[in-house]
């Protein structure tokens, strides 16, 4: 079958790679109908080392189970299902307490740490099937799929950043970042009731779909004149929450500088640096909180599912490109131009 | 009147310094009848530059209302009262939300802001009386003076820590380090009902009145083998929450490495640090939270004493020395040395 392999930065080739097989009784092979390119996809694309290569790249996905092992019983050849961009039994103490990002299963994960295999293919072998996958009510070429698509990560990252801010009906929120999962932490702001939702972003494109999404604001200033802007549009104090959706050291430093005494910072953005201010001059000073990580999607997506279904949100309008295999790399180079929002894939 | 004066590391004297006066109709003056040194004073006694000094200290004490400002309406003369270590009006929006060590008024801050005041002295000019000050329903000689001095700041100050931490019936908690703020962070756990509470401290007297004020366990290794043996008490996984109520580097890594999944250090003891690990592989990986602050202690006072008043908890327990202005520089060496846990002083 076809796979996506990052060979290093800049270098992505999709090539022939052996079929998946079954490998544990708990296993699903599963025919990958649509995937899509990842903003955390970006950054190694960006600066991988060839010597770290290849990787076999993708970790969201939809596709029809075409084979099970004998101890999966909750999803059956033919079933459609969407996979979480994380590996969980969805039973441990960590799955029961909605952190199916930390399960203590011995073959849970990343995506990313299974070696041969990836969602960006054809095919894909699926551990913890009965965990994992979560079958879809419709079709595979439901019109609902690049919504459906997003449970998989994005939408699912988004509304983790607001639950784990604590965002309600009381709240300010800013969101730092005008990507997919930025915006989609500005719809899941909107569906947990904020009172005001300021987005962070200067492509004018992907702002206006945070106002669709229920912005209040968009300020496109970055740095000092981006925190000044927040905070006039606070009454000097700044936000409850701020949802941090980008990862790097200066949406950081925007995120502590436009945050209220009390208020908390959720991070969704992978961190691209480990030392960080969090002393007496920064977070201390005003008991500002940190919070989030890599989103239990899994734990979300019953409760999000129904709102895609029934129309009430349409998440997968932040897909502004759809393409195949072929056209994946050119995907990942547009993503990283900023030419393109989130690229869909229909293998 | 004498008031105690940090020159430089190692430096305290007692000095006669100017009588205070009222300067705002908002003021009280206070004849002080019980202060205390803190832990957060032993930092500048271990390094302040000369330069830097004189400075007035103490931010902990109960006295007698002396005279009062025009607009002063919830204290009198003759009240004998407690003070917060920070100064606020408790009116303002960050007041009505608790936080009280953010309070927005011009006047508001921390007494360590305040260059003619301090609270080991014999009288203080109380900024924001009604705000700061909170009246006591007993003597300035009753038996109950060292726990309802605790108000103050330390108990204030562990169960803030507690709160931050989200402690409650379903929490295993660590606490690091036993000072007076450590181990009255165990004893709030322990009012908050926490499942299991393990204090890492090295000092057996205070560990056994930790003992005492709730611990159900002590690991006195630290590093590596003190994360090991939290590790061992807790099936592999690590306390739900760390109180961390030292503030040094060494205290914040320990604190990341006991904690479970989706926990929260919640800090409390000043920061001697301004970066630190947060990213990808400390905080970020499993969703660990960070929470705490200055404690706005005036916040729970109405809630804890009661349960000093009617002996429910004795966190006066933690004073091991009295003396007075003559023994304060004797005072500050012995809690630099731990060879005192908390000093009491009867001016």
């Amino acid at each position: 079958m076809r796979a996506t392999l990052l060979y290093g930065a800049g270098d992505v080739r999709v090539e022939n790679v052996p079929d998946p097989v079954l490998k544990h009784s708990t296993d699903a092979l599963v025919r990958i109908t649509a995937s899509c390119v990842c903003g955390s996809d970006v950054w190694p694309y960006g600066s991988m080392n060839p010597g770290d290569g290849p990787a076999r790249m993708g970790h969201e996905f939809i596709g029809v189970v075409e084979d099970t092992g004998s101890e999966v019983t909750t999803v059956h050849k033919g079933d459609l299902v969407v996979a979480p961009f994380a590996i969980s039994d969805n039973t441990c103490e960590f799955c029961r307490a909605g952190l199916h990002t930390s399960c203590s299963h011995p073959q849970a994960g990343f995506w990313d740490g299974e070696p041969d295999e990836g969602g960006q293919a054809e095919a894909i072998r699926v551990p913890l099937a009965d965990g994992t996958l979560v079958k879809l009510p419709v079709a595979a070429d439901s019109a609902l799929i690049p919504s459906l698509l997003t449970l998989s990560d994005v939408l699912g990252t988004g509304y983790h950043a607001a639950v784990a801010g604590g965002v309600d009906e009381r709240t300010r929120v800013t969101v730092i970042g005008d990507g997919a999962v930025g915006l989609l932490a500005v719809l899941s702001a909107k569906r947990l009731g904020a009172e005001q939702i300021i987005l962070m972003g200067r492509h004018q494109a992907r702002t206006d779909l945070g106002r669709e999404f229920g912005a209040t604001d968009v300020v496109s200033a970055r740095g000092d004149e981006g925190i000044a802007q927040v905070r006039e549009l606070t009454a000097g104090h700044g936000t409850h929450v701020v949802l941090e959706a980008v990862g790097n050291m200066p949406a950081y430093q925007q995120a502590v500088g436009i945050l209220r005494p009390g208020g908390v910072i959720s991070r969704v953005g992978v961190p691209q640096y480990e030392e960080a201010p969090i002393g007496f001059g920064s977070l201390f000073r005003h008991n500002l909180r940190l919070a989030g990580g890599p989103a239990p999607v899994r734990a979300y997506i019953e409760e999000l599912m129904p709102a895609i279904l029934d129309g009430t949100i349409e998440p997968g309008k932040v897909f502004d490109v759809t393409t195949n295999l072929d056209g994946v790399a050119a995907g990942y180079q547009d993503m990283a131009d900023r030419t393109s929002l989130k690229v869909l894939i229909n293998p």
